[in-house]
């Protein structure tokens, strides 16, 4: 069955962490979803020269390149993936839509709204997604899925926290993530961005926001934390906050909805399992109840092991993929794409502007 | 309507902390029972005349005395409270039986199966009790309705623990639960007499038992932990386990029960909490579930506070008491009694011949 | 030893749920703490005659009155204590201290900022308190005892939540909690306001703060649901959030703190536990750990039970009262007292103008 | 560097579930480890040829085969890795042995002791493993180190439970693992198995041992449920229980260890925690401690992602394959290997000789 597929030759402009994870990715998809392409991993692309052969090797990309624009420029290339830091995203997105190539790029897409929607505009034609990667947790799936289903019904409150503690380790803050050029912001790209997307794709719009941000470290450039205060369009107010001073938390992503059928609950520090408490049963028999979202019947279940059986933080950009090729060869459109990200950017200047105004802000 | 209420004089024989416990459920179970009697704290018995007027004073007794069988001779007194070692329960018990008292008892009920049920024979026709005082947790008496509702289906597994790490802690060990003569057993009478006995309350008798005890202080006269295997009668099997070795753990009073439609479990440092795993659930919804039990419908929600407002360790006394004395309002039986621990104390009697003899013992 | 006590003749205006928890710590706190003081419940006083008879009665109050006006003019009380709704706070506290008496208070104070203060200057000098009770949960005691012995470092995020799902029940949402002319507001006096108090008493004042308030029901006259941004005078920032329609929370009031040293983390459906991560440990061993707060060494733990026997809702009245009495007989100063509660009518105050206005409020 | 990797060509007997798992392992162990080996999928042994070619074109197998001595005998494999049912672990290893070749074999490693035995015997000298890959579980391999390092003090109790609920599905219910003839045992060989390596692993030698087995399907061949209690040789006791019939569990393999120091707890189920008391901290500072074992400096965490991204079952093989091939590399020893495996072995028939016998039995 193999002969059958269509190879997809992947560049990767970047070598970090998580082009760690995206080459994990590309490498697993196939094993997990049955998609009729084969993913070649063509050719890697950084700046540092050592760290990128040995990275090349590990991951088994067939060949390295320093400089991005040449990459783009090769006719053999499909797909370019983006896991560069932010302020390449830009140049580095526009070049490949104008090459025709499949653009795939990391959160947040870019340094500005204005940006954003430049960057919008160019793919528009072309497939492309950003890797909101926490939409594809099964137990976030789930979640929307009870929430469509009326499960929790009109929803009162949502809740938002994305905390880490990395900010505090002067080991960890001095990378590109810590300065305005390279990031644009701190907390607020690198955090927040993912929390509004799910934010809104599990509770819709949101119709004004009024903000705050903070920088502990006196001499900092970026954020260190964002909080803000919301009004969704569905009627419902919500509260978000993300930090990297919140010490005691290495990566606790959640969120809380309660609506009047219902409550859900979820923390991506156990990422397996989501909170759901029903309040539509008898009285004495309501309680939250935790729900292990490795099957039967959730979603990602007949991709991956057996009930019982967990996966990891890897898993939320294999499943991305898997949907993202599915919906290739299906010709249908895919979320989250450049103009979902769009719609998280201009909630992210938004909550700049409000915090910098210390007023609400409308994002009618 | 005070007025109208019987006056019941009680007198308590023994000081130490469960007689506190137990003055504590005689001032408060007409705040939180409606009962037709006012019950008078009229006197407490103990040896050591210091400690002995500061508790009758603090927790408001009429009188002390020291000689317990002056108490149980006094005419005055209609209800006697054991509240002492083990080793007096029976010679107490006896004598007040014999005063024609109502008689409550601590458990272990006695030193031994003879002892036991020399004492039910004694109370025979009077009302009596014993400090089963866990089958008064809202929370285990809302698990015992869920299974007798059917909620569980047939059981499968019962697991049972009492961990507590009061055995290693040199201070704590001196005292009369840790001698053979004035105790008995260790960890068999002090911990596994309340499991057992929520054991045959949750999952009915036990036909067969294999056990096994030990003693970590190769000095000490009683065992630190005994364990056994079991055959119920229902057909269901199970685990046993009392320690005072298990550091880490304050009082883990723990039940787990496995049937074909769901599953129980609780823990007594979490006493407000029952989980429940409903199997007869579609496969994707199906979760334990945390239920609050403090109403609404839940057992003894309407006595104390609202919903979401706990309740800790005393009021399980206190509810004894009050379906104690409801029960004698209405002439009718009330459990556990005496009998109840006959029971519980031929259990105990087959655990210790089959640590001895290393084999199996049958319950028939 | 009893003769030697003072006996106070206790007079509680209001007879409600808070009436009975009121009541209860009365009878109680001479059982569990060492107090000279004797206190007599001598009269209750309430609309409903009924009601008030037999609340009387299984409570033990000696007599009954109608008219508080009545009941503060007599000699024979000592202590007035206000159980009564909102709307009757200041004109019964004003009256008790005319009439010199001690005078305990139900949160929230006052209607506004304004009764808030006359009602402290009526008392300066008079032995008074405000029932925010939750202070003297052993586990909130003990994070406070943490926080300044420096375990936590600079604060960075403090969290707070209380939330409640009784709005959403038509059944409990038409008494005087829900009119203005007797609550003056919704969630943010009646939950709110305890939120305020643990903030101060945790983590210091509040700079400036901005918030929102929404009703969920059209006709409803308060707020359901009240949240703030703030800025603390100690440099740390936090979110607080208060709802009566957090469906799945029957009284879920937590906060949790950042800081540079440490976590904590508490939820009052959870009393007996308080989790605390300590940022100075080993890399490796840094958890989260759960603290059972009943001892060894914990606030109050010598008060109650042994550890590892929790204790509930009602104690925290009672450790409140214990700890009041004993700062009488000591000729100290109380808190809370009328004072706390007036800065916490002023953070209300500002919340409701921020929320009017839709802008920062200063609270220097 | 890749071409200066060796290549081995690996020929795997099985394609079911286990076999994708172990497919999974073959292709990532050289992503997440640095070993000088390059590991070929070259050929897949199954009978079904259908379901057989499907699993090969989606897991990248070069090859595939129904005769597994056809596989055996060609000499361009250098590693058999046995994933087929059990009855056929002992003629695949015994071939593989004396063809030469590097043996895996799944759990149990044979049908019985004397088969385990020979099994033993012949792959002396050969590279071997045994897939008892829970002992690669970060937090498990951290257990034991923290243990080693005295952190848990002299062990007094260890508790091992392995709670499934797949016998109580009939659909579930009917493959090889049900029949005598193909499995040898039901939830002894297939869960118990991992547990008693556990035990070894964690706590050392068992000297003695008393077990029951039971079947609650009448018609069924093989124990539904195990349950044994233990005497270790370091002093400490022990129970031991593993069941097909524990509804509301998916795969809670857990273990408990008490020690004069400290308290280990563990759950499959929340496989990236482990939860650890030390009983050396102050009193009141003693908790149990969630500790996240995804670094820093816990095992494996270099190889996997950063600290707060969780892993999933998978990555359990991939250590395994990471240690093997390491240890391969260095001519050093592996374990758990087949002399570990005979180790269980012998424990699996004592446990089934004393459920026989119904009376203890030594290991000694």
């Amino acid at each position: 069955m193999t002969e059958r597929k269509q190879t997809l030759n992947v560049a990767m402009i970047g070598h970090g962490f998580i082009g760690r994870v995206h080459s994990n990715a590309f490498h697993q998809v196939g094993h997990f979803f049955d998609i009729p392409y084969k993913l070649h991993l063509k050719v890697v692309c950084g700046r540092d020269r050592t760290k990128l052969d040995a990275m090349a090797s590990q991951w088994g990309w067939e060949g390295t390149e320093t400089d991005w624009r040449a990459v783009i420029s090769r006719p053999d290339i499909q797909i370019v993936d983006i896991a560069a830091p932010n302020v390449l995203h830009a140049p580095i997105a526009l070049a490949a839509a104008q090459a025709g190539k499949i653009v795939l790029c990391e959160k947040p897409l870019a340094m500005s709204l204005e940006e954003a929607e430049a960057m919008a505009k160019a793919v528009d034609g072309l497939p492309n997604l950003v890797w909101f990667n926490y939409r594809r947790v099964p137990a976030i799936a789930f979640a929307r899925a009870l929430i469509n289903e009326g499960r929790t019904g009109q929803t009162f409150h949502y809740r938002s926290t994305y905390l880490h503690q990395s900010g505090t380790d002067p080991a960890r803050a001095s990378g590109w993530r810590f300065k305005r050029s390279e990031a644009g912001s701190g907390a607020m790209g690198d955090l927040l961005s993912h929390s509004v997307d799910l934010g809104f794709h599990l509770n819709g719009a949101i119709t004004e926001l009024m903000a705050m941000t903070h920088t502990f470290v006196p001499e900092r450039e970026v954020d260190d934390a964002v909080m803000f205060l919301a009004r969704f369009t569905n009627g419902s107010i919500g509260t978000f906050e993300a930090s990297r001073f919140a010490v005691g938390c290495r990566n606790r992503n959640t969120f809380e909805i309660h609506g009047s059928r219902g409550m859900l609950r979820f923390n991506m520090e156990n990422m397996n399992q989501l909170e759901f408490y029903d309040a539509t049963e008898a009285p004495n028999l309501q309680g939250t109840r935790n729900l292990m979202i490795t099957g039967p019947d959730h979603p990602y279940s007949s991709n991956f092991w057996k009930p019982g059986h967990i996966i990891g933080y890897e898993h939320t950009f294999i499943a991305t993929l898997g949907d993202f090729f599915g919906a290739l060869a299906r010709h249908e459109g895919f979320h989250p794409d450049f103009e979902d990200a769009v719609l998280v950017q201009r909630a992210l200047s938004a909550v700049e502007r409000s915090a910098v105004s210390r007023s609400w802000v409308s994002l009618k």
